[in-house]
């Protein structure tokens, strides 16, 4: 009796856990391909006794964050950001209310920002990142992150990330993956929120990078930003820098739009099992409908064009169907 | 009795292990002032009573390699490699035989190598690092540093490496301290053996690299060396290059030499307690002597200058001893 109320008390209550079903991993898709192909690749690489087992050491999956963990349309939130620092700095600069591109910033004319030039936004982009220093320009990012909030949801922006995503990001880290973003946006915007709003830490942040210098005074320390390109981590940038910053191939990668071709294609020539996952936005009455599979035009953000659709079914990547394989979108969706 | 027999098979014996006296992290370091500031170090910012408490996500530790893990003197081991590289390649290249500085290597005239400009290392450099691929390159230095010897030990090079560093980087990740090689040397080259040498995976080694260009073709990918410097991680490019790849300040830098002091003016910027030390090679008999307090002239390599000592003192750095503060310098010392 003893042994059995030993026993009841620490081993059969423990059994009984495990014997039960497994709670689902990922509530907020529905059963499907894109559910399956998740859930297979999991148990292929970290089951001991599959062929295609992958060490826990090993084991890393890489994410885009535009169009892939949050909402890129109708334009990217770290332009967004961009605006409001140009706005805070105008006071400084008088003349700016009458030049563009800052002209069109200040007026919030958006006719006219959509039709900014690469060389109107490098010279926005240069604007804010010259003389603040890292810790500056962190403490900024953090604090717009904090306030500011979309236009249609009324959100923070960092409210609109896909709960679907989140799922898998957290199935796979709790499967012993070392989740990354690798992002074409800035890595310090992203540093700013990465930690809270995914579980991603500053060290797993992989994004575009400006050069730095290191500057030192009676003890202090400032790295101040520069107005030049490092890391362009965009497309075949971005197999190039998980390489610098890793070295090694991710088994999973995630992404929506040729920017992240190449980091798909690093993916899937890893020996063994890989997981290749695009994300289709298809559903303009929960998000927005863009891309081939949408009839609709591609837009200057997320570029999801025919060829990388015929490309993706020809290689076995997953197309994501925002519409039909997430049941919810954002995690205050009923 | 068997309450008795129970405690003795599954707690007495734990107890006991842990009321005797700890075992010393660092034995193969002489008391003294070294040894203990790495000691209360550890002890100021991992015990969570102390003011200083440093929670164990935010640890970490960077460690210069050349003449601070490993021997440097007289010659860089990684010029060794590229002098190996060399003479691989010249049966394709037979007008090296005559062209300098080609000739001087595979004539072995270290008289003539000693004299070698910036220009002609850059140009071994690059001619070692056009048209390979990082993996090819990566496989070579592996091959490279499991066969090839010194010459005044005849040891692997990797053999070479300090043991009471080796310890210090074992007791400080023992404490929770996530331990970083911050290299001038080339990244690839040391992530060819810094985890089997120092227990110190490949995606924390930060180094000087070169650019790479992404190449993909019928579902397997390449990433080749460009001949193309991208981060010079020297002087201000170490704290520069601890951000872009970590993200935060170290609160404990190893260094030993001018290229260290801008990763140690770092960690002393760190708020709470930090530590920085110097390896001073004062030690003709059991490895070299040079630098100002051996009364030794600065050599090409490991430049410890008489500014750097006096600027170290004057910030209470820690300069190390290898005579007086390292009991034994190899781990097949007696």
């Amino acid at each position: 009796m003893r042994i059995l109320r030993l026993a009841a008390a620490f081993g059969i209550l423990l059994y009984g856990l495990a014997a039960s079903p497994a709670a689902d991993p990922l509530p907020s898709w529905n059963d499907g391909p894109a559910k399956t192909a998740i859930v297979n690749f999991v148990h292929v690489t970290t089951d001991p006794s599959s062929p295609q087992f992958v060490p826990a050491e090993q084991r890393l999956a890489t994410f885009d964050q535009d169009g892939t963990l949050w909402v890129e349309h109708p334009i990217y939130t770290q332009f967004m950001f961009v605006l409001s620092q140009i706005a805070a700095m105008a006071p400084q600069h008088p003349a700016w209310k009458t030049t563009p591109p800052f002209k069109a910033v200040l007026d919030r004319d958006e006719a006219a920002m959509v039709k900014f030039t690469q060389k109107d936004l490098v010279t926005l982009l240069a604007t804010t990142s010259t003389g603040i220093s890292m810790d500056a320009f962190h403490a900024s990012a953090k604090a717009w992150i904090a306030q500011a909030r979309d236009r249609r949801w009324k959100r923070h922006y960092n409210e609109l990330i896909y709960q679907p995503m989140l799922e898998a990001m957290r199935y796979l880290r709790a499967n012993g993956y070392k989740t990354y973003i690798v992002t074409g946006g800035g890595q310090e915007f992203v540093r700013a929120f990465s930690m809270e709003t995914y579980g991603v830490p500053v060290d797993q942040v992989i994004g575009s990078t400006g050069e730095t210098k290191f500057v030192e005074k009676n003890g202090q320390t400032e790295l101040m930003k520069l107005p030049k390109l490092q890391l362009n981590n965009d497309k075949s940038g971005k197999p190039e820098d998980i390489y610098l910053f890793i070295g090694r191939k991710p088994q999973a990668a995630f992404g929506n739009s040729t920017g992240d071709q190449q980091m798909l294609e690093y993916a899937q020539s890893s020996p063994g099992a890989h997981l290749e996952m695009l994300v289709l936005h298809d559903d303009a009455t929960r998000e927005y409908a863009y891309g081939p599979a949408a009839g609709l035009p591609n837009t200057k953000v997320g570029t999801f064009t025919q060829n990388l659709y015929d490309y993706a079914k020809a290689n076995g990547w997953i197309v994501i169907s925002m519409k039909n394989d997430w049941k919810r979108i954002f995690s205050f969706d009923p």
